[in-house]
């Protein structure tokens, strides 16, 4: 018995809320692989390290011994937009499905073991489903209980309108956990009331329920906003091995111990004797090496993690970047500030043209990467190192 | 433009409401023949007079050159009832749908011309539709709308609930006019809301809209309640000429108009005629006689119409009924009340025994057709002629 609650301790890391806890001690106990489902978005295949929270989960069970369901949700993805109001959400082709499913593998197979994971289209069983099946699958659930979910409670109660074939994505989502029998499903916390329309959903189609795990939404780059390509925070899982660096070196020291939870694969035991070294003096920017190396090692290669770190030190030789430097907060329009006002604003240059003499000169760069874009605006939300020349730097955060 | 007014007002007759009159204006301007749509639930092809409302007002767009759309629901009526609460609504097979198709036409050819009525099925688009289909239809309505629906609104208000899927009935129903590109939708008053979503879903798909012309519900032999099989106070379309006739003879002068109104094929300018007649003396019970011969007529023969009313005057022999009656109306358990007991409460007998000792001999009888069943029971809301011996009449109304 201990030893299941240890097994949950560890499966559960870093995770928000696991329902329900008893039920999944009864699932472990039996000691058959359990389904383990995680549904992925079909429009969005070019991941951020914040994705990959979910898919190091996945792992873990993976190493466990438990069966990987990596689900492309392809259905809904094919039918768009049906408002027809969001030019960003037109349908995909099944080509366009396919393409994007072969560069998620490229990208999970970073993580995941191509042998040991099973790729999934909803497609298969939805199209399948057909228009009474799904009118059969809408009776199963109430439009109260609906209305209960957080995002449409507060639309209907402003005034917004609910399109009813809103109701029924949660359905198909929920079915989809029928189809595939799945033991445990994974997912943001912003997904639960989803993944909890999914236990249900099993229950009233006589199947066990599946244990529901939330995986909180990670931090950005500033430690604030949730990690989001149009908040300019985020650190894609293709970007070169000397922008993660530089990247990883910027973040907050708090924000390590973050990161290090829920993107490492250090045990957590380690995690603890990393706490005790920084409590008893040992520099946190170490802490980040490792950080960073184990990152790019994932995503690139051990190589080129190394060449990455020599790399680091030779652009901040020792003693040129301080530990300690200025923290400024700036305020920035909507659209962002332009660099050459935020370098200004920051006191690293004494007017706009010497800041963009400087950028012509390859003197000016943003958590270590050479600046070559003179017009660059700079995002809300980011935090950054800002150097100018060889000596100048400061943390800028935009607010 | 005045013979468009005529028109509608012609085609109109007995309506509740026409929405919008000034778009069926231009319908009718344009001179082809419209599409005229009116669905029937594929459970119940047993029609009573109540039923004919409608297909009366189909024969009239008919006889006026336009193209009738006789649609079987029976998609939704193969799903049957989707949560499995109601023991009632078990799902339809093909074959049962097949079947009450048939004995839908067999009735409903005694009203409409057989070779100008199209029978369609919405399963055969419905099923089309499928899954994709089904959602991209229920993004045209949004939940705050359909929750506008009068039964909706006062279920969810009252906190009974509301499963999904009953939201996605009135969407199937509004798109059978998309599919069939209907002109004009008939339907019931308590269907208007439904008729209306068909109007609004053509709109969204680019097509003409359809008007909707509301029918009443017409009111029982008791003239209170709606025609109604489990209130009893029907008269079915298959039952016999003799009970026809009776069952018009004994509903009240007022009611007899609204008969004319609704069943009668007669011309408005004869009906006004009527009540004219009426007006300078003319008894009412002639004008009752040409109702019940015409509708004799219609759902069995001419012949078998002379028949009837030769019948009715002989066992109401010529003096034997009497012009007035004594009025009595007596209130019953939810059950209804025993014929003896009855005719007893009526004053018609003197004790129950009586009572049942008349039954057997022959002597009783309800709208001049002879009970054979001693342990009959009268159902509430029934007005009718009780007649014991030759000579004691009530027309007696169990509330």
């Amino acid at each position: 018995m201990d030893q299941i609650v240890d097994i949950i301790s560890e499966l559960g890391r870093g995770s928000e809320e696991i329902l329900v806890e008893s039920e999944f001690a009864e699932k472990l106990k039996k000691g058959r692989p359990l389904r383990i489902k995680a549904g992925f978005d079909p429009t969005a295949p070019d991941l951020h390290l914040g994705h990959t929270v979910l898919i190091n989960k996945m792992r873990q069970f993976q190493e466990a011994g438990h069966h990987i369901l990596f689900l492309i949700g392809d259905f809904t993805g094919m039918i768009g937009d049906p408002t027809g109001k969001s030019a960003t959400r037109p349908p995909l082709t099944a080509a366009q499905v396919q393409q994007n499913a072969q560069t998620y593998q490229e990208q999970i197979f970073k993580i995941l073991d191509p042998d040991k994971t099973e790729i999934v289209f909803n497609s298969s069983w939805m199209n399948q489903l057909g228009t009474a099946g799904l009118i059969q699958l809408a009776a199963k659930y109430t439009v109260a209980r609906m209305l209960e979910r957080d995002d449409f409670s507060k639309r209907y109660k402003s005034g917004q309108s609910i399109a009813i074939h809103e109701f029924l994505y949660p359905l198909v989502q929920g079915y989809d956990s029928v189809a595939l029998k799945s033991d445990v499903e994974l997912g943001g916390t912003d997904q639960k009331f989803n993944l909890l329309v999914g236990r249900e959903l099993q229950r009233q189609y006589g199947q066990e329920q599946q244990i529901v795990m939330t995986m909180p939404l990670l931090e950005g780059l500033d430690g604030i906003n949730k990690m989001s390509k149009s908040l300019g925070n985020y650190i894609g899982i293709t970007d070169a091995p000397n922008d993660m660096f530089g990247k990883i070196m910027s973040i907050s020291d708090e924000l390590m111990w973050r990161y290090f939870e829920l993107l490492s694969f250090r045990p957590l035991t380690e995690l603890r004797r990393f706490r005790q070294d920084v409590e008893q003096g040992a520099n946190p920017r170490d802490l980040k090496f490792l950080l960073a190396e184990e990152i790019i090692a994932r995503f690139h290669s051990p190589s080129a993690a190394t060449a990455a770190r020599e790399d680091f030190i030779a652009r901040f030789q020792k003693g040129t970047m301080p530990d300690e430097m200025p923290e400024i907060s700036l305020n920035a329009e909507s659209g962002g500030m332009a660099i050459a006002t935020l370098l200004k604003a920051a006191g690293l240059v004494g007017s706009t043209s010497d800041a963009l003499r400087m950028i012509q000169q390859g003197g000016v760069k943003i958590d270590g990467a050479k600046v070559e874009d003179r017009s660059l605006m700079i995002q809300k939300g980011i935090s950054a190192v800002f150097q100018v020349g060889k000596r100048k730097f400061a943390r800028v955060t935009l607010l």
